[in-house]
């Protein structure tokens, strides 16, 4: 559905206000030593009383002000509605968080039905607010443009872990990284800000949730980058995920990559 | 040589001098888009003009105020002097630094012909502060406590990225990173404040040089933390890094380590 300008800059204030009741049901955790709940029978996939307690305050405030709106959050799955969604990950970067690192971050997407039109990323910690629309993207005061960078030699390359692949999707992202000029490893929602603000190149990961990328997607795109799976296609429904600032690259990559 | 109480407090004085003659000379640069030399001729080390100006402004402060000390720093090398060096890392974690990454550090010891008996890492976009000595270590207002972790099953492990080691090194850090709860890559000297604040259990490096590694001493040992090469020796001339929290786990990863 389309959104009038009046409703979105409604819905982009109420967005602050979620990322604000999140900051404060999380922080107080950060660094307290709490420990974390093991989601996986396959391996440590951690939640925290602060994931839990930010998801619920934010659908608190959207079930009071939008009782209409549709809901889709990492830890209580989804809630339907009519025409909009707000799509939530209280912690994107969950093991981030545990080992003290100030690198995760609240993730708010909305949905029109057909895509992400408004993402915002906090970093309270840092007090760092990472927001984009399908125009323009700022952390602050600041305005976000990603950088040039036309050839893989070039780039900065981010991915949270090598662990996230399979071994197929391992092999190609090997041969990759091992063209790139740098490659570092940890970042989570963090990498995807410093692509949008023109510090990294390219960020390429796989197996990643709806919610660890919707709010990313209007981030990098108002910055002036792409966003898509690793075959070039729509990218918010998660799985594999390649982000560049400079057109240019991504279209190396998709070919390198060959949307395994 | 000895340090007396007196002037052991004069000189953690002027290492938080230190810290922010640094800082005023990194911030500016920090995220404002400048390049980096590259040091290496087979691969990518980096150093921008934010680690030379910095060092340039702690080295011009040591020779004004303590002319008879000796300096070793990464950019500029040794200078000679009598009884006590102040051992100086202008950004430990350049590559973090380049790409956005809050991570990166300002690392400042004082060796007294021993050992490093003061370290301080200074973090100036996060605003934090990690000082250690012999008896203690804090950040801010906050003393620092390393946590118990009695085996390798439950620590959560960290280390800057698999590309610091040898492949035999590789692959012995392998088979004891598998063992371990949680793995991330990424963290440079951050991952070594997160130890001392009971964040991190391990962290498990190589290559490191003595500036890398002689701040983070004291910050590590003044928590309640042990420090030592891979196979349980001094570890102030750098190589391999072996940090824990905990000194039952530390027995155990010397002993999968084994010394390599």
């Amino acid at each position: 559905m389309s959104i009038d300008a009046t409703d979105f800059d409604e819905y982009l204030q109420f967005a602050n206000e979620l990322a604000d009741a999140a900051a404060a049901a999380i922080l107080p955790h950060f660094r307290a030593g709490g420990g974390a709940e093991n989601k996986s029978a396959h391996g440590f996939d951690p939640v925290t009383a602060a994931d839990r307690g930010a998801e619920r305050a934010m659908r608190a405030l959207i079930q009071a002000r939008y009782p209409h709106h549709a809901i889709l959050g990492e830890e209580e799955g989804g809630q339907a509605g009519t025409g909009l969604t707000w799509v939530l990950d209280p912690i994107d970067g969950t093991k981030a968080f545990l080992l003290g690192l100030p690198l995760w971050g609240t993730l708010i997407a909305l949905n029109d039905g057909t895509r992400p039109v408004l993402g915002l990323m906090n970093q309270p910690f840092t007090r760092e607010r990472f927001v984009g629309t399908a125009h323009c993207a700022w952390n602050g005061g600041h305005v976000l443009h990603t950088r040039a960078c036309a050839q893989p030699a070039d780039a900065h390359v981010m991915c949270t872990s090598p662990d996230i692949f399979d071994p197929a999707q391992r092999a190609t992202f090997d041969a990759v990284a091992a063209r790139a000029r740098l490659l570092r490893y940890g970042g989570d929602c963090y990498a995807y800000c410093m692509l949008a603000s023109g510090h990294v190149d390219a960020v390429i990961e796989a197996g990643l949730k709806p919610w660890d990328v919707q709010a990313l997607v209007p981030i990098i795109e108002g910055a002036g980058g792409i966003v898509t799976t690793w075959d070039g296609g729509d990218v918010q429904h998660g799985g594999t995920v390649l982000a560049c600032g400079d057109a240019r690259l991504h279209a190396q990559l998709v070919t390198a990559l060959g949307g395994s």
